[in-house]
């Protein structure tokens, strides 16, 4: 989407110079905009691990270029042995809870498996990570064409009011290749004349969402408005949500919704207020093996993410003690909303019920006998 | 309760010296425990108005001294026309959702009022401010006595396994004169030896939880873990919550809670995980004239509370943007959880079911004609 005016994509191979890769580092959202090269498979893995790209989707595919750059490497200074699943198993162990990173992994190990040279096995995973990019990207741009009849009835319900949509941390295009899952259908909208505003959950303790989300809306020119993750609640008791549309970071067969912690609570609040909440993901986010949310394994984060906050202070990036020191504290980074609380899952292939009937209804191929 | 082993309590009058009233200037916790010396009714409205002090019964014995200081000022300066209703409506007007403010000064107004001389008024406002002080002190020492067997019955469920105790913002000591509201029955429970647990919320976006709840437990000597506000639900889910206990800063007379911002998601949380909710008040904070909590006006409060963020680098008072510069922000303070939500009121005259019929079983004499 727009940047300062100009379009980006959040990664992509150096144009003319295929061994680089560059990513947004997003760490420095919203104050400074980077532009970081990676290099190396160890490049990718932290880029994962510490987050400078985040988001299901962007995650998958930088771990696909990952590859890619671990047989670079493994031409330039000599194979060693097991190179290949050394590095599917390092950027496995990066983040342990979105599924893609796992897909899109085994995707590139399946592509440039055995018996090939290594120059070819090259070319196979820089295939492969540039096919499952442009998969991802065309995810997204389906997600919006498929969620933006939702936008657009409410639109015409409101007979051109803005249509209030909450959204909470950042399913946006930052945590994709372009579009967004979450935010696909709303720039969707947007560009088709749509009136509508956005509550953005500001999305402790990592605030993706008043530091990514609210400055890629802002950038696009789309009016939002950051609030506390307290406040969503107090504004769909007070009529001031219309949906609430959420990505996910794993989705099971049977509809379960593992997303940013604090998703959960939306979902409650949005059935309490007879408010529609739908998932925005694209197929690759479904583990197809788990039925059951509560099996899903939640990452837990340091507990320095939740005492210290970083912000800036003029030019300078600072990090501030906002607790006791010798507290303790908890980071979980993700939750699970059970299906029942989902209005549908909006899909690359269309809406579905968040139900194991629903989902194989858009993807029959994956019964399995 | 203790701070670093010697007992403090949050309001007082100077030792030996009447004519200045002392707080804990709370803005610089946990990172510097300051007391300030309030000498004017403007002093007073500064502190309640920039929360210097806050929580519902000690703003409102703030207030309280504030009628006192007022009485002094308009001795020492001459008083000027209406001086005392003209002190009453400044104070009223520090902050509006807290019904405690609205009750302690009409309270006082009652007390000094018509026909007296200044000297008496000036004794029988600080008689009145005292006598408020005394009254908070035993409703949160009572609330702690009734709210007790809560905890203990379920340590004996869990066979001496910590209570795990969920709570947001400050209902703490801090917020009254001593022992809290919410926290009544945990410390009540601490000090005769039952094992727990308490779930700090950190309570964006000022964070009262991470500051001052967090730093009071430790002090006492509480076992307790700091949390994103989004992460309860998720801990219900797991089992990890045994009891919610909050505050309120004002509740209707059909038992509809007006507590922090955020407070209304926990409840929905835990009525989805079959987790109790109480919510801990002097009958003080009951508002006997408003029956719908919809009816409550919320505070809202500046976009910069959710933009920037105050703590501490080192020794030094930092604050850090966290958002876009030109994102707006909104920032409501209280949201209103519906009584069916609330398992019961922990009063200073026991527990009661949250309902019209409950309320007025504890307090026959508040019945209209």
């Amino acid at each position: 989407m727009q940047v300062a005016g100009q379009h980006y994509q959040t990664i992509w191979l150096k144009p003319g110079e295929n061994r680089i890769v560059q990513i947004i580092d997003q760490r420095f959202l919203p104050f400074r905009f980077t532009v970081e090269d990676l290099r190396t498979l160890a490049d990718c893995v932290c880029a994962i691990k510490d987050m400078h790209v985040r988001g299901a989707p962007l995650i998958g595919a930088c771990a696909a270029y990952g590859m890619y750059l671990a047989a670079c490497e493994a031409k330039e200074h000599g194979p060693s042995a097991g190179w290949l699943a050394a590095a599917a198993a390092d950027l496995k162990a990066a983040r342990p809870t979105a599924v893609n990173l796992a897909w899109a992994v085994d995707r590139q190990l399946e592509k440039a498996g055995a018996g090939e040279s290594l120059h070819a096995q090259i070319e196979l995973l820089r295939a492969g990570a540039e096919s499952i990019r442009e998969l991802e990207l065309e995810n997204s741009r389906k997600i919006g064409e498929h969620g933006y009849p939702i936008i657009e009835e409410l639109a015409t319900r409101k007979r051109g009011q803005p249509v209030n949509i909450l959204t909470h941390c950042n399913a946006g295009w930052l945590a994709c290749i372009d579009y967004g899952t979450a935010t696909a259908p709303i720039y969707y909208a947007f560009d088709r004349g749509i009136r509508l505003h956005v509550w953005v959950d500001e999305t402790r303790p990592r605030n993706q969402g008043s530091r990514l989300t609210a400055w890629e809306l802002g950038e696009h020119g789309i009016s939002h408005t950051i609030i506390a993750d307290n406040t969503g609640g107090h504004l769909m008791q007070r009529g001031l949500v219309d949906v609430v549309i959420v990505g996910s970071d794993r989705t099971t067969c049977a509809g379960d919704v593992a997303n940013k912690i604090g998703t959960y609570l939306k979902a409650l609040a949005a059935k309490d207020n007879k408010v529609p909440f739908y998932a925005a993901l694209p197929s690759s986010t479904i583990d197809w093996d788990l039925r059951s949310g509560g099996d899903i394994e939640i990452e837990e984060r340091g507990a320095e993410e939740v005492k210290y906050v970083e912000g800036w202070s003029g030019d300078e990036r600072k990090t501030v003690l906002v607790a006791p020191e010798n507290s303790p504290a908890m980071n979980y980074a993700f939750d699970v909303t059970p299906a029942r609380l989902v209005s549908g899952l909006i899909t690359e292939r269309g809406i579905c019920e968040a139900s194991e009937q629903g989902i194989i209804r858009l993807f029959p191929e994956r019964v399995r006998a």
